[in-house]
């Protein structure tokens, strides 16, 4: 078979398994802080760097279209935070300096932080209110993880990087953008109505 | 069993299926096109709109990982696309309107055309080279692929909009990634180095 | 003299001389637009291509510092068009594809649209309920708008390619602000709670 | 005359101004260090927060089109910084933190760093090779820098912000595109052939 299929087979088992792992105690805390937010009229800002970053945006633009006031770091008409805003920070090993920064600015202004990261310990764990643990690679990792190089004969990881734990935390997102529709009784089509349009005519 | 974590299962469920589905013929089209480029000091350039773009962009940076000459269209250092060069498109109906003015364009220009749809009789796919089908939510879908949103009982998909047409082109991205590391013989370490380093000291 | 001193001077002598030439009914025209616009609740949209769409953000940003609800076309929160929305498009020469095409989409949902453009006449200018005319080089350059290149003794012009509509655009839009300001009775420290604050703690 | 109007006057003005306080010194340093870095295949990255950010972009942009190897912090396919590399910081005051953090990051790299601020002994200044100072709003402003608001009859600055530094910041990567031209001998129309091209067809 294929590297390409095994690839992504070790990527979607690895979203089922994430799935399981995922405590109903985290999945409440992260709910209930933005139900609260978008009734409150508070605002959430996104923010990652590289891959991340693209993750974290995907979930920005579908709470848009459930009628949040979301902004992105570092986008044109982003906003100041304020008391009470929600600073989402995606970082799988909690230490990506530049979120780090803007995060713990954003808790000394008030906001409220949540770390969508592999080590609820790191330096973003600890500053976080809520904390989302989403597993990427384990260190001791079974031989089927792996694909033999055709060329060299070397064993490489099927997903390299921060594969694992960028495609889970998308599938995450994904996820909580369904639990928030059933919380707030938002339908498929009402989020059809708030996605842009002029791109598409 | 709460909304997300079904939601995230239809997600991984969906990606193990469609890396079933992908024929072997596409994918040896995408990589010899690809690694043509490379050897020939080709460009790379990737567009897509909304999270489809999100996804491209995702893509374009492990490129760059792995030393291709890759572009994103619409950022800043951009360069012109020249006869042979790679033009990969993503949109789930193939029909998004400024996706589909640039491609055509691109092809005019004289780029061979990649197609990431779900529709490959849409009008991107007609003008395509090269057509990776990746399905989105099936339109005769079963009652499992929904969840019972509590206030008003009624059935909701559990990944809506254009869900599992992006994570899935996510996943056959990565897994691509993997075929090129593959066959050009290119380590995690090698990626690493050509990881972006000043956002995390 | 240097190449670089005589070519700010070009550019900070043009931008002198557009103040002059807009006119004051365009003035009043597109501060009307934006005014009822804010007053309604109307949203505002900037689009724009490479120089030119980086002084759409550039005005965007302020407008928000204004409390203006607007959006710029392709970032990630941006939200579809309704009728009454105001779409402005930067476009020097009128006939951008990617500017033409949202802008057409735009019109067709019943936005109002705002071109600056060097050329009324042109096919987005034809579109147009509001058109500023931000000229740029002449065709009929006098010869002090060019250097002596060094080596060769050629003649270059002293704002390569669309430098100065860039150049004079955005004083016009940070011009365009000022106005407002004084129309809506808002101050610098107004501005200044409305800015960005996370990325400069 | 209406605020705009006198606003560009005074934006237009500033850049002649600045036209003449940049030292030949200053000049001399900053296209050495970049004609140095191009002729050796150095990479050149820019960076900046918000508006000052944009304006990095923009000469970016023309220094792809001049041949240079640059790219854009926080952008898809931005490679890591290597020793002898050229960082280019853009802050009016010189201590927006997320600049200063990655450009520290920089410079402990081995990355030669470029400030563009109206501070030299500030934090960024203080870090950086060659230091270009960029006037903004002196704090000892003319009445006539200020128009009076007609409700209220209360002095605002004709540039609110950061508006002089910026715009004169732009003005001046213009002018020092025309002065590589003339060093590096390259007219519009080499410019034209490296200027994105599928956007506009």
């Amino acid at each position: 078979m294929s590297a390409l299929r095994k690839a992504m087979q070790e990527i979607g088992r690895h979203i089922l398994k994430v799935a399981e792992t995922i405590s109903d105690e985290e999945i409440e805390k992260i709910v209930t802080v933005l139900i609260n937010a978008r009734s409150m009229g508070r605002k959430i800002m996104v923010a990652g760097a590289g891959r991340s970053g693209l993750v974290a945006k995907a979930f920005a633009m579908r709470l848009m279209h459930l009628g949040f006031y979301v902004y992105v770091l570092g986008e044109t008409i982003t906003p100041p935070v304020a008391p009470g805003d929600v600073f989402i920070a995606v970082s799988g090993s909690g230490m990506t300096q530049v979120v780090l920064s803007v995060a713990r600015a954003a808790k000394q202004v008030g906001a409220i932080i949540v770390a969508i990261t592999s080590f609820p310990d790191s330096p973003l764990g600890k500053i976080a209110d809520v904390i989302i643990r989403v597993p990427g690679r384990t260190k001791i990792a079974r031989e089927s993880d792996y694909f033999t190089r055709q060329v060299l004969g070397i064993y490489e990881p099927l997903a390299p990087l921060g594969t694992l734990f960028e495609d889970a935390s998308l599938a995450f997102f994904d996820g909580l953008i369904v639990e928030l529709m059933n919380k707030l009784n938002i339908g498929e089509e009402d989020m059809r109505k708030r996605h842009a349009n002029i791109e598409t005519i």
